[in-house]
């Protein structure tokens, strides 16, 4: 049996604003600091043990990640830091508030980019301040930057990364913790719980809180649950 | 025409209380975190970028990478984190105090064991609480883990990181920092400026302050400074 722990991000400042986010790379709040070291904390307490930790090129992950290993004394542990862990893009709706896009388009409409598996919010445009493909955190892949995503891009790029990536280093017997964020965890949720697409998109992962799989020789799930909780 | 710049961690609580540290995972005092702010400040307004970080697995040189990169805003380059990287292993003398050491084996045998290329301090018991055989950061090499270095051995082992790891990393053209200790980084400066062994042991690295190397193609230092003094 090998346990998984995989950590959505503490509170960022525009969870707060209630700002579409995206691949915006905005920092956690004094909150989410807090629930970073509470995360950490908890693990610590628990007894848990990491190998290797993956998390995406987005600071409010990363520094969630640094303050939780920090906390474990597990700063020496090698970090993999991959695009593909990202949050979903949400293409020209970020930085938008939620609130205000609700107003402009209409509440079905918003909760149709914002759940529905297939709908992608609107593109940004190459020429766009908030293009990402002039980042040098994406040159390797700055001719296929996402423009806008829906929950199946998404969940393919998170799924690849697990399977060509992860998925060996558990089979090594690595004990692995990923800190990512709501929508690519809530990706590798479906996949590993094997959930139909529309019974996903209402499932809320928790910020800060680990989420801990219990999985098989065969990295099949046996069960799951929070700590702390 | 390319750079590299290294940085020796910010002052840790034992350089702060005067003690020999070695591979004692021993953080950073309330100065170094500053010297560490100061260090990323520095770069980030002179316009430095970076590709790849090269650190320690001690958490002194790591958290000054990490403040580094966080006010530069690269947290998301890719972080290499090697043992061979660590400060010179100080044997049976880590956590003795400097001045106490002084007084019991004298001034003279101090400076010996500190200066010297050849002599090396009292080795580690493995029965000792201080051997590193066992913590799992060393399970690489958990029975050969040092149990005393002198400078030669520190030395021949951060050059062989530079030639296998550091070299084709700086060849294909990566923006590098590397944020080490006062011995790896001395032992780096006197393998570029090709210094010989007796004019080495002297050599002083201060703490925070980034070291910039000019090379050219084929890694041979052009000019070195230091930036901000």
């Amino acid at each position: 049996m090998q346990k998984i722990v995989l950590v959505r991000h503490g509170q960022s400042e525009w969870n707060l604003e209630n700002r579409f986010t995206g691949w915006t790379d905005v920092d956690l709040s004094s909150n989410g600091l807090l629930e970073a070291r509470k995360a950490g904390e908890i693990l610590r307490d628990s007894g848990y043990t990491f190998d290797v930790a993956y998390t995406s090129v987005l600071k409010r992950a990363i520094r969630t990640l640094w303050i939780i290993l920090d906390q474990m004394n597990f700063m020496w542990i090698p970090v993999h830091k991959s695009w593909m862990l990202n949050e979903r893009h949400y293409g020209a709706l970020q930085g938008l508030n939620k609130a205000e896009t609700a107003t402009k388009y209409g509440e079905e409409q918003v909760h149709l980019w914002r759940r529905s598996v297939d709908v992608r919010p609107p593109a940004l445009e190459r020429s766009d301040t908030r293009y990402d493909g002039f980042d040098p955190r994406y040159k390797d892949i700055s001719d296929q930057v996402p423009l806008t995503e829906n929950l199946e891009d998404t969940e393919r790029r998170v799924l690849h990364y697990w399977q060509e990536v992860i998925k060996s280093s558990l089979l090594s017997n690595q004990k692995i913790i990923i800190s990512a964020h709501g929508n690519t965890i809530r990706g590798l949720v479906q996949y590993l719980d094997n959930i139909p697409s529309d019974g996903i998109a209402d499932l809320n992962i928790p910020t800060g809180i680990p989420l801990v799989y219990e999985l098989d020789d065969v990295c099949q799930p046996i069960r799951h649950y929070y700590l702390g909780v």
